[in-house]
């Protein structure tokens, strides 16, 4: 049996559901794989706390559900930043689950940086780093690193949560070239298009979602299509292996999509999704863009429910490769964030 | 760069196929991974050959093509056992394609046994071994047995070609529990299946089937469900973790399904499809079985092509993930190989 010590950045529900989740099934770690994780360090919006010894996450998850910080503990330093922690801590794994800031980045991407020059491993589910740094990071890592001693930099559960986007690329699709892939992975926009298809405007479709309560506070990142281009973005750089920015995408949002647009694809028995398209061109670099998009009724992601993710892969040796996830909640970047940090144990 | 020398045994298409792939894209597999192939060792049903320093793929590509035997080369031998070779053999990979015998596995079996005892890697298309004999086998390597040495056992191109059956299972729900397995991944009993619901009988249909040249020379592997069945023996046991034979399962083949089954499914939108179902019990134990089974027009899998196989996970953590494959022949396999290869030489 080997212990793991990680400390994790950001305890919102995605945060706290990975404690929760790890918590619950130290059991199945230990049977399957030999493995206890420890909590070493944690840090939330009002704080943090560490103590080599373990931290107690049953406590932690008590006081997160009670909108408290981890700063309340014995171990607690109110105001104590995450980046010192990031410093200072003795551990494996940093789990990297801050709210997204695609501006620069911070205080997401200076941790990864300092966690990753430490030799600490690290798990994303936070975009903003991978995003604005990409190349840096993986050359800090085991993805771009000559050195075998270089941390693993994994981000699964920033690609679209359970749904094996960025695994399937790497590992089903190893000796295959890629010449083109779609991908559905925004929530919002689809349920938005979908009540705009029944005859509502956007500005009616957009009010709804938001009573429904599945709209972040500035739509603006979902309804203009940036949530999927920095999803996009990762998958470039990781899979198709093409120093990508955003500035490289083409990326239009679905506020302007026209009733007759929808109804053609509803009358076809198809739909309009906002759909992130690679496709190779004949020098072999992708052309990468994020718009809302006709599909036909026969097109693999034509049926999507409500809150189901998918994407289509086309490579030469492998043909048509799909995946759809269906999740419920931020339970499923846990299960990717855990699933990163289980491959990472098991491969050293 | 490393050079990783491999044996094949098998040269029918899925072998020939294998060959193809690793030469035509030498220059991939170096750049993106620094890994050269050098087949030392190849097997068909005439003969054999071996070199040290390697044996002319070309060369064995145009023979399989002639239909002619690996044996007419130089370093040939004219009825040169298979076994032989896996014993004598200088390799760090065992590419194990030869044909299917589920009555005892032969000669496979024995091959992977003497590779694996070796210490060589062993990489399978061939169910045969695995549906006779997994768990002996996996305690002989990396899944089951306690040494850093020992080696590695693959065949994800053994459950479906390029469908990343068992990958997403082992990997992409590593943390999770899964609940209930849905596969759909044989493709002729696909076909018969749709041309019995156009009205046709089921000895009308296979023989329609039969002169579009996609049945088996004994078709009652197919239709019979024994290869779906295959498939669900070898997905329990890697994947579901339980250590399953033939016998654990309960099959019932297409033979008997009823033109009002057929028409009821049509007309709710749905079909008949041959479905390998794994489902949890409250004892945690798995119950198995192959049926030919209604999907309902929602089913995730009530829409695959012809020729496409799907499969679908429902897991604790990670909800449903459904993954489907749509491939052009051998190639898939191929692809399934060369992934499982990759996996273990960058594992390494």
């Amino acid at each position: 049996m080997q212990t793991y010590r990680f400390i994790i950045i950001g305890l919102g529900n995605i945060g706290r559901n990975f404690l929760e989740t790890v918590l619950s099934r130290a059991d199945l770690l230990r049977q399957r794989y030999g493995i206890a994780l420890q909590l070493v360090g944690a840090s939330d919006s009002a704080g943090s706390a560490y103590h080599p010894q373990g931290l107690d996450m049953a406590r932690i998850i008590a006081l997160k559900r009670a909108r408290r910080s981890v700063a309340e503990l014995p171990q607690g330093r109110p105001g104590g930043s995450s980046i010192e922690l990031a410093q200072q801590a003795k551990a494996e794994f940093l789990i990297e689950a801050s709210p997204t800031n695609l501006k620069d980045g911070q205080p997401g991407l200076d941790i990864v940086r300092t966690a990753l020059r430490r030799g600490m491993h690290a798990v994303l589910a936070s975009k903003g780093p991978l995003v604005l740094a990409y190349q840096e990071l993986a050359a800090l890592s085991d993805l771009g690193s000559e050195s075998r001693q270089a941390p693993c930099l994994r981000f699964s559960g920033a690609v679209g949560g359970a749904l094996p986007t960025i695994n399937i690329g790497w590992r089903d699709l190893s000796g295959a070239r890629i010449s083109r892939v779609e991908m559905v992975v925004n929530g919002t926009t689809q349920v938005i298009l979908q009540l705009m298809a029944q005859g509502q405007s956007f500005d009616a479709a957009l009010a709804e979602a938001q009573q429904m309560g599945i709209v972040e506070p500035d739509p603006s990142l979902d309804v203009e299509g940036w949530d999927a281009a920095n999803k996009l973005v990762i998958l470039a750089n990781a899979v198709l292996r093409q120093a990508t920015t955003l500035s490289d995408l083409s990326v239009t949002g679905i506020r302007g999509v026209s009733q007759k647009q929808l109804q053609a694809a509803w009358t076809a028995g198809g739909r309009v999704s906002l759909v992130g398209l690679a496709e190779a061109q004949p020098d072999g670099a992708y052309r990468l863009n994020v718009a809302p998009t006709t599909l036909a009724a026969d097109h693999p992601l034509a049926r999507l429910g409500l809150g189901e993710m998918g994407i289509v892969y086309q490579s030469d040796i492998a043909g048509r490769t799909v995946a759809t996830s269906l999740e419920d909640g931020p339970i499923g970047t846990t299960a990717a964030m855990l699933r990163d940090l289980i491959e990472i144990v098991m491969r050293r």
